[in-house]
């Protein structure tokens, strides 16, 4: 008998037809002995739907009732997948944030969890319920309901996981697994069995949508084993996020390529070469409250550099604003900036131990006529910023060259 | 400065446009200098359509969840209400019945007030907030959601007004305040300024839908000054619910005629006149979670009786099986019923001390020919029942008969 984690995401539960789907499922482990805590988003749609809705009263809604009005979402799908469970004949109980209680700080729209009791739900799994948990809700220590942030129902699923030491916590998305790459650009991309908990995190901070990072990270410090699964496909095994690298290095050096095209970057050209220049630069950034991905410093040979960032595309403006308001202070020749650009990471752990990954990519890059604009390399992935209308290509390119097609 | 609790109902935050006009109006009140509590109901049609999603998805659905399901409605209504204020620059906070917290039983779906902590909410007041908080649900001791049952947003409104002590409660409705019968019915309904306790919860049981029964059993027990009034008119002064009967009986003798088609009859013919024989009628029916509302007994010569009662017409079937098959057993010679009869009542304090209230009223109706069929008294109503078609006659002729249309 083990205890799972099952997190259903917002189009697996969009309609009462879905959520008896669910409830099958759900019943399936069951009948198998298991536990089951099954952690809900709201139906698809659902939470766009209330913003507008917010929108429609004030303009720039406020945070906490923000949180009052999207956490509804939650606790329908919570309620109608308790009764679906019932219909079958089993016992189920509806859990919302603040009933668990899953304690968060009180940063509304983006709060952190700081705790979650775990007393009622484990008296209610060892009595045979399937507890049925509202996903991105909490509760702060004054009561109040807060969220945390869009797709925190993953992180909700992780932070479950590891408060009641389940044995595996399952993802089910509408994808059935994680691909070596977007199967829609790359149609011979090819499902992983397995990923390690360091190659899942760059793929997702770097645009592959499956899992949400922060879901990802919290897996990762506290050992939660992470499985993504399709809610359409009864069959497939998906993916399984693994913290051994050994079995894995002898298979595949390069696990995958993601893709992002959310970014933008933004030039400071001729600053003066002295200590303090990146504070100067990037503090300002920060106080408006841009968060910052990529960071590239060149030093020049006459007492100048050449400073480069990248923010996200919507940011773009902003941060260019930003830095015009600052350029004569801190001396710099010409702020300039480019929103058509795309970022391509191969990722992979076995690149820590096989030289030629970084060229491998760049000749293949070069081979296309596809010019390199930034640089930067983590222990496990080579990310490269090029024109944005070379990314599909780029892509296809590198996923042949380092034979991702071919499977391990 | 006065503290009012006003409680706006479906249709006045049916829509964002109808939000932001009770925002406008409770910044009216606030900017007078009183303190606001503002009670709300689900969106109009909300509530209907959870129940439709729980039913798909489990026919007879679960009261625990839904409870769960069906309290989303008003957590939307109280956030978007919050913000509306925000918007017009007043401070607002919400609370879920769960926040404040209104302590209830466990009886989920018709779940009764126990306590209410009134600490949080006014410290809110008193710190300039207006306080908006969800109608129609609480939380019982073990953190369960429950909810009041339909209509129970004005309990809950009158209730944080005994909590609270507050000056007045305003229920807003779609209505301008109670008509000594349905305006739809008689043309000639005139508003009434005032209306005694006793005769509004006469009014109120026997079908006029403006307030709900419990909430006005709840204001007569605290002592709640209570007052209906329309969302959608701004000059209208409503109808006041009083508690003292001096003025009133010398300006009219009734106050209204209530009416109801809601109920059906079942007639046992021919009971052994003994002791005990009532209880064995009623027992079962009680016992089947049936309520009775009249109940008449005629003492027959021949030493049996005949025993007559009236349920809701959605539970006619129901109560007449119970009855055939109890037949036997309290050795009855017959049980039939009717379910296409109306219950019609006129009201008034002033009966207490008028005579001839009862003969002007039966006049009335054998003057146009309707046979009365049972007749039920209270020190300030008295109802017969009749053929169903002959209702909107019978209000009519005597709303007339009793001068109801000249005005106080």
């Amino acid at each position: 008998m083990a205890l799972i984690v099952q997190k259903y995401g917002g189009t697996s539960v969009g309609n009462p037809e879905r959520i008896k789907n669910v409830a099958q499922r759900v019943a399936k482990f069951k009948m198998l002995g298991h536990q089951v805590v099954v952690v809900l988003s709201a139906m698809s749609g659902e939470t766009n739907r209330l913003i507008a809705l917010a929108k429609e009263v004030q303009p720039n809604p406020d945070l906490r009732e923000m949180d009052v009005l999207v956490s509804t979402g939650e606790q329908v799908t919570i309620a109608l997948l308790s009764m679906a469970l019932m219909e079958l004949g089993l016992k189920a109980r509806s859990y919302t944030g603040s009933q668990v209680k899953i304690l968060t700080d009180s940063a509304h729209s983006k709060a952190r969890i700081l705790d979650i009791e775990e007393h009622n739900m484990r008296a209610d799994l060892d009595a045979g319920y399937v507890v049925v948990v509202a996903g991105f809700q909490g509760v702060d220590e004054k009561g109040n309901i807060t969220t945390l942030g869009r797709g925190g129902s993953d992180t909700t699923g992780v932070a479950l996981a590891a408060a009641l030491k389940a044995d595996e916590c399952q993802i089910y998305t509408d994808v059935d697994g994680v691909y070596t790459t977007d199967p829609r650009l790359v149609p011979e991309a090819r499902r992983l069995k397995t990923i390690t908990f360091e190659e899942m995190l760059e793929m997702a901070s770097l645009g592959s949508k499956v899992l949400q990072i922060r879901a990802v990270e919290f897996a990762g410090k506290y050992k939660v084993k992470l499985r993504v699964l399709s809610s359409f496909d009864d069959e497939g095994e998906g993916t399984l996020i693994t913290f051994e690298e050994n079995d894995k290095m002898e298979q595949a050096i390069i696990s995958g390529i993601a893709f992002n095209r959310d970014e933008a970057k933004i030039t400071v050209l001729g600053v003066p070469d002295r200590p303090g220049i990146a504070y100067q630069i990037l503090g300002p950034v920060g106080e408006a409250n841009i968060d910052v991905d990529m960071i590239i410093q060149n030093v020049g040979a006459d007492g100048s550099t050449d400073f480069t960032f990248t923010v996200h595309r919507n940011e773009y403006t902003k941060a260019l604003a930003v830095l015009k308001g600052v350029q004569s202070h801190i001396g710099a020749r010409e702020v300039s900036g480019d929103d058509r650009i795309a970022k391509v990471s191969v990722i992979g752990v076995g690149m820590r131990s096989h030289a030629g990954i970084a060229s491998n990519m760049f000749r293949t890059l070069a081979e296309e006529g596809i010019n390199i604009q930034m640089i930067s390399t983590s222990e496990i992935k080579i990310s490269v910023v090029i024109d944005e209308k070379y990314m599909e290509l780029a892509v296809r390119v590198l996923h042949k060259a380092f034979g991702l097609e071919q499977g391990a």
